[in-house]
């Protein structure tokens, strides 16, 4: 793994890359015409060798990683599998994960059919049952890592800042952050950066993610089902998400906004080796677009 | 439909209602135990008839006006389909609609099977169909009426002021808010705003939803079905969410706050009858909860 120049990333977002963003024309509330940038938001379908699984809503960048990283998250590609070729079609909007023997989705298409298909439902059942027997590593958090990462990855130019209405979850380890991803499909995110961690053999242990989601059930389940120790967040809690990751034993970082957070779950993995009294506070112009628009007139 | 006492509700949140909420305890950012609230999130299985169709994560306030709601919107329930009963049970976190006669879930299910019965993917599929045919009625939207709305949804206590973590959808009339609904579940809130209008037989026109959410293609495409003209949200947009309101003749206005606004589709239901300048900026303490604590030290 490199990094990219000077950058701490390996995979950093491309605000200004063709086809992540459009500009549109509108008016404004003084009824002067205004051309803002919006994110793009188009169908993905994914398969897993000849069997359609999800059509997902996404930006459209990492299309390979989406697919793995989802078909991974959900227990439908296991441990040592091995994945044959990845096949990304842009004018059909699919992408085809291929395996070699037998996997697991002829059980899940039948309990799909059997449940009258419901992916939420089912999906949402299958990631609980994988829950059994996952065990986080050890790790220690730094706060003074936590408060490098969080400024690093707010002043990153992405298109959280630039566009707004997309969400970013970032891979971390230390203070670095490694991968960082976004996507206007509030799981996407996470998910490509399980597909790239699956295609770069990247092991979990000393990683953190980092999102600017909200922490929800699914999303401190997919954290644990990827072996991640650590989930930090911008935004807030859901009472079942803090209970997951008490169960699991995952760290839940939330509410992480300049020298403010809250820990929730798994607070002995915190070392707090920062005095928050030493941490600016965050700059207006790091926020959401929609919360910047709001702060500068 | 009469109004509860002074407010102009017909339903406001109830922030204070047991269930809804959860008082946690973890530590700060100088590790002080610090207590906060956060939303719940359970699942809840909707059938029709005798047939499971999703599993949706709801704050649990409610479930039959989620249960009619979404059916209603996915096309599962068609205009004058008779419903005779809904049944929820709080302990098997079950809702069942019944109807009488034969509904379309037949074909939905032949179809969701026959995708593997993804219902991410074949229900958006649906609701695409759904569109054709779609004419929403002529409306005027007073631009005074808009900040009015605004300024009373967002000083009306609820949860997405006292936990964040959640989104809400209020359906408006005019300049007065009659339904305000909150949930953790993306779409929850509209589908219980659509289950509450098909139970007490509301039509749509002069109708407008608003929401704290982004206005996406499915946020968009719901409200469409509805046949609900106007869509105005504090969020920002995805560029498919403009393009299918452009199509559909909605109009759609995002980013709104304090006095700012932008209009990106429809544009020609505005009447701009009020000055941009005599209205004040949003009060941080009317922001995200989130955000709040990080203006609010």
């Amino acid at each position: 793994m490199s990094a990219q120049g000077d950058s701490p990333y390996l995979i950093a977002p491309a605000p200004g890359a063709p086809g992540l963003t459009r500009a549109v024309t509108g008016t404004d509330h003084e009824g002067r015409a205004q051309t803002i940038n919006v994110v793009e938001e188009r169908p993905l379908t994914i398969f897993l060798n000849a069997q359609e699984i999800v059509t997902a809503m996404t930006i459209g960048d990492y299309p390979e990683y989406l697919a793995l990283g989802f078909l991974r998250n959900q227990g439908m590609l296991k441990d040592g599998e091995a994945v044959l070729r990845v096949d990304y079609d842009d004018e059909l909007e699919t992408v085809v994960v291929r395996t070699d023997g037998r996997t697991t989705y002829e059980d899940k298409l039948k309990k799909k059919t059997r449940t009258s298909g419901c992916a939420v439902g089912t999906v949402f059942g299958d990631m609980m049952e994988g829950l059994e027997g996952v065990t986080l590593p050890d790790a220690t958090v730094r706060t003074s890592h936590l408060y490098t990462l969080a400024h690093v990855i707010n002043t990153t130019p992405s298109l959280y800042l630039e566009a707004g209405a997309i969400h970013g979850t970032v891979l971390c380890e230390g203070d670095r952050p490694l991968v960082y991803m976004e996507d206007v499909g509030r799981h996407n995110a996470v998910d490509k950066i399980a597909g790239w961690m699956l295609s770069e053999g990247v092991r979990p242990y000393g990683k953190m993610l980092y999102t600017t989601g909200r922490l929800t059930s699914e999303m401190v389940i997919k954290t644990a089902l990827m072996g991640i120790p650590v989930l930090a967040s911008r935004s807030g809690f859901t009472a079942w998400g803090v209970e997951i990751a008490r169960q699991v034993g995952l760290t839940l970082i939330g509410r992480m906004r300049g020298r403010r957070f809250v820990c929730l779950a798994g607070e002995e993995r915190l070392l707090r080796d920062a005095d928050p009294d030493s941490v600016a506070e965050e700059d207006a112009k790091h926020r959401r677009k929609s919360a910047r628009k709001e702060e500068n007139p």
